[in-house]
C-alpha cells in the first residue's frame, strides 16, 4: 500500500526499542482526541475514521520498505522480521463518522500490542485531522447559507495535494456540500463532479456571444455562463439574456444559471436578479465564487445579496482560516496481568493534562432530543436513568442536576483484534447523519461569534482517577 | 497513474465544447503566476515544477476513467476516444525550480493545442501552488532561525493527505529544513528522515529514567531524549543527566540532545543549558518543538533562548498563518495562422488585469550580483547590455535609469513537444539553488514586516500591448 511509511521516524525507532525491551508484549490503549475547536466554533465534525480503517487493515510493510529501513542501520534483524510479518490485530473504540464532537472527547481509542499501536499514530492523526477539519469547515459554511445543498466545493487547485483534493472534497461534502469540482472524487468516492466554464472559454472565443452560445449549444441543458469575463453588466448578463432571446427560447431551453467570479457580489447580485426577472427568467440562478468563506456569506445575505448557490475553493479546502485541527494521539492505559493501568501525560495548565484510564463517553438528551452534554466515564460505568449531577472539570463547583433525559452511548467497538465489526458507512447516509446531528446543537451552539460552549464532563470516578494520578505523578518526579 | 481524473469538471466540459468548436486545432498560450505573496512576505520559492512535468509526461485516461465520463451522458463518443489517446504535445516555458520569484510573473507558460492546455490546469496549479507556499515557509522559518539546517518537518500528523505530507516535506526540504519526521519521504526522495521518542514511550516505562535508559541502550550512538513528559525541570533534565552520569559517560557515549516540547522555552532552554554546560555537556544540544513557525523563533532568538535546533510541525506543513498562494492559470494568447494572437482578462482593478502576449522574464543583476528588478517583455525583445530605464507598470510615472548591470534570463524551454529536454534537477541540488536564490536577495526583502517590494516591471512594447488590449476589450462590451 502506498502508506505503509507514512509514518513518522520516530514511531520506528520507538517501536523498535519496544522490541528489545520488556514492554514488547504489552497491550496499550490510546486516546485520540482534539483541544480545541479551529475558528473559535462550538463543535467539530468527527470524519476520517472510515479511511483509518481501511488503513488498519491493509497496513503491512514490503520488503522494498523493510529493505529502505535496514539500510539505516539501526533497526534490529528481529525487529525488521517482525515489521515484515506485521498485520494490526487489534481493536478500534470509536465514535460514528459524522457525530458531532468537541475537545476532550477519546473518539477514538486503539487498544493494542504497544508497538501496533505505535506504529500507527501518524497516518490516524493526519487522516482524523485533516476531514473533521474540512467537514467542520463546509458545515459552518454550509450553515452560513441558511439553507442545504447551496455549497459546491471548488478548492482542488488551491489544496495541498491530491489526497488533500479528494479527502478534502469527501469531508466537504459530509460536511454538507452539494458536490464538488473534483472530477476524481466523483468516480472514486461518488462526491457529484461540478463545473461548467472558466474565463479561459470565454477569451479563447472571438467574442463573450460566441462562447456563450458554442456552451449552449454543446450543453443544452446545463446552460450556466460565467458573466464577468469582460464586464459582468455592461457584456456578460447582456449576452446571456441576448442568448435566452436568439437561441434558447427559441429551441425550449432554459437558462439555468449565471455566474459572477469578481466584484462587489451583493450589487451585482441584486441588479443582475433584477435584469433577468425583469426578462422573466425569475428561474435563471445566481452562482457565485470568489474567495468565500461563511463569514464572508454571512455578510453577503445580510446585505440583500441575491444568490443562489455558492462556489467555495481556497478557505474551503484548506480551511484557510485556521486549518488544523489539533487532535492528538495519547496513551492513557497499559494492560499488565490483564489489569488496566491508567497513564497520564502532566502539563502546567491542567486543560493539556490527559485523561487516564480506558474511557467512555456519552450523550445526554433532553425531551425535545436536543444535545444537553457529554459525558466522558470509565469503560465499566453506566449512566442511571433517573437522575443525574453533571460538574465542570476545571472548574468541579460547576454543577447542574438534570433529570428528564435520555442517554446515548457514543463510543462503540469498531474493529475487533484487526477485523472491522461495524461497516463504513456510505457517504450519503453520513452526509445525511451529519445534517441529523445539527439538529440536535442549540443555535447558541452552533452560531460562529462566541459560541455557547457545550458541556464535556467527566464522571465522579474518572474525575478521582484523574486527580490520583496527577498527585501520584508529580510526587513521582 | 491516480492524477488522471484530478481535473476539475469544468476544464472536461470545456475541452469537449472547444472538441465541437472551431478552436479544436487552435494553439493556446496559458501563463502561471501569482498575484500575492503569502505572509504579507518579499518573495516566494517557486517549487513544483519537476513534478508538474513528471505529470505531463505521463497524463493519460485509463478505460475506466473513460467509462466513467462517458455514463455522464454530456461527453461525445468522438471526444472521448479523442482523450482515451490524449498525450500531452505541448511546449512548457518555466523559471527552474528554487528560483526567487515575484507576483505577476509568468512562471510557467503552457503552449499547446487549447484542449490539452485546458485539462492540465488543475493539477498544475494544485502542484505550484502547493510546493511553492510550503518551500516559501520553510525558507522564512529557517532564516528566522539565523542558521542553515536548524529546522525539522515535523508536520505529517497534521498535514492534508499524504501527498501533503511528501510534496510538503520535499518542499520544505528544498527550502532549507534538514529533513523530516515522515520516513517516506526518505524512501521515496531522499529527504533525510528524523525523530526519536514521543511522550508515549516515557509513560509506557515504569519511569522516565527507565525510558531514558531503554532508549541508550537501543541506539548508543544517538541519545537525544524528550524530557517534558512529567516536567523538564524538576525531572526530564535531572534524569538526563543521570543516565549521563550512570550510563553514557562510563560506556563513553554522548548525551547528544535534550528535546523540550511543552512550557515556556525561553526559560527552559536558558535553565537547561545551565544545567548541562555545569556538567560539562556542553556539546548536548537543546532541540524544541510546539507550535512554532519564524515569528515564534524570531521572538525566542531575540529573548536570548538557547536552542540549537527547532522541530517545526502543522504551522510549517500547512502554512498555517496564510495556507494558499493564489496562483491562477491565464489564457495569454492563441495562434492564428502562426501568428501569437494576446489575449487579456480585464477586471475593475489594474492590478487583477492579465498580461497578454507570450512573455518571458529577465533578471538584472548589480555589480554584486545582488538582484534589482526583474522584467517581463514580450518573447521577440532582446534587452540592451548598456543601460535601460525601468517603470511600474501600475505607476509608470515611477522610473529607474540603471547601467552597469547583468541580465539573466529567467524562463526556459523545459519540454517540446511533449519531451522535457531540461532534467528535473535533484533535490539537494535545488535545496542549494534556494540559499544561492537567497543571497541575491537584500535583507529588506526577505524580512518578514512589511518587506521591501521588489521590482516587477513590463517592457515599454508589452506595456503599450496591455493598455492597447485593455481599451480594445473595454470597446468590445
Amino acid at each position: 500500500m502506498k502508506e505503509a511509511l507514512f509514518i513518522d521516524y520516530y514511531e520506528l525507532t520507538m517501536a523498535n526499542a519496544y522490541y528489545h525491551s520488556p514492554l514488547r508484549d504489552t497491550t496499550a490503549y490510546f486516546d485520540y482526541f482534539f483541544r480545541t475547536i479551529p475558528d473559535g466554533g462550538g463543535y467539530v465534525i468527527f470524519a476520517g475514521l472510515g479511511d483509518c480503517l481501511d488503513y488498519l487493515k491493509n497496513l503491512s510493510f514490503s520488503a522494498d520498505d523493510i529493505e529502505f529501513l535496514k539500510a539505516k542501520k539501526i533497526f534490529s534483524d528481529d525487529f525488521l522480521n517482525y515489521l515484515a510479518g506485521f498485520h494490526f490485530t487489534g481493536d478500534v473504540y470509536a465514535v460514528s463518522e459524522g457525530t458531532v464532537v468537541f475537545p476532550g472527547e477519546p473518539l477514538v481509542t486503539i487498544r493494542a500490542n504497544i508497538i501496533e499501536a505505535q506504529i500507527i499514530e501518524t497516518y490516524l492523526l493526519m487522516t482524523l485531522n485533516h476531514q473533521s477539519r474540512i467537514a467542520t469547515k463546509a458545515s459552518r459554511i454550509t450553515l452560513a447559507t441558511g439553507k442545504s445543498d447551496a455549497v459546491m466545493e471548488f478548492g482542488a487547485r488551491r489544496c495541498h495535494g491530491f489526497d488533500a483534493g479528494i479527502n478534502g472534497a469527501k469531508a466537504a461534502y459530509i460536511g454538507g456540500c452539494m458536490g464538488s469540482s473534483l472530477t476524481a472524487c466523483d468516480k472514486m468516492h461518488q462526491v457529484p463532479a461540478l463545473g461548467t466554464m472558466a474565463h479561459s472559454f470565454v477569451q479563447a472565443f472571438s467574442s463573450e456571444y460566441d462562447a456563450f452560445l458554442a456552451y449552449a449549444k454543446t450543453y443544452p441543458d446545463n446552460v450556466v455562463l460565467l458573466i464577468d469575463t469582460y464586464n459582468s453588466l455592461t457584456s456578460g448578463i447582456k449576452n446571456a439574456i441576448k442568448l435566452y432571446h436568439n437561441y434558447l427560447k427559441p429551441n425550449k431551453l432554459k437558462l439555468k444559471g449565471v455566474r459572477i467570479d469578481s466584484g462587489d457580489l451583493v450589487y451585482l447580485s441584486k441588479k443582475i436578479r433584477h435584469l433577468l426577472d425583469a426578462e422573466g427568467l425569475t428561474d435563471t440562478a445566481i452562482i457565485v465564487s470568489n474567495s468565500l468563506d461563511e463569514y464572508l456569506i454571512t455578510s453577503l445575505i445580510q446585505q440583500g445579496a441575491q444568490i443562489d448557490s455558492y462556489g467555495v475553493g481556497e478557505r474551503l479546502i484548506t480551511a484557510k482560516s485556521d486549518p488544523v485541527l489539533d487532535g492528538v494521539y495519547k496513551l492513557c492505559a497499559l494492560e499488565e496481568d490483564n489489569k488496566i493501568i491508567p497513564k497520564i501525560k502532566l502539563s502546567n495548565t491542567l486543560a493539556k493534562t490527559t485523561t487516564p484510564g480506558f474511557k467512555q463517553i456519552y450523550r445526554f438528551y433532553d425531551t425535545n432530543q436536543m444535545a444537553i452534554a457529554d459525558l466522558i466515564t470509565l469503560d465499566d460505568e453506566t449512566i442511571p436513568l433517573t437522575g443525574y449531577t453533571l460538574f465542570d472539570p476545571l472548574e468541579p463547583w460547576k454543577q447542574k442536576q438534570i433529570t428528564n433525559y435520555s442517554v446515548k452511548k457514543l463510543t462503540q467497538l469498531v474493529m475487533k483484534n484487526g477485523k472491522q465489526i461495524i461497516k463504513n458507512l456510505p457517504l450519503p447516509v453520513i452526509k445525511d447523519f451529519v445534517k441529523a446531528e445539527l439538529k440536535t446543537l442549540w443555535d447558541e451552539v452552533k452560531r460562529f461569534a462566541n459560541p455557547h460552549k457545550y458541556y464535556v464532563d467527566l464522571s465522579q470516578k474518572l474525575w478521582d482517577l484523574k486527580q490520583k494520578l496527577i498527585t501520584n505523578d508529580q510526587n513521582k518526579s
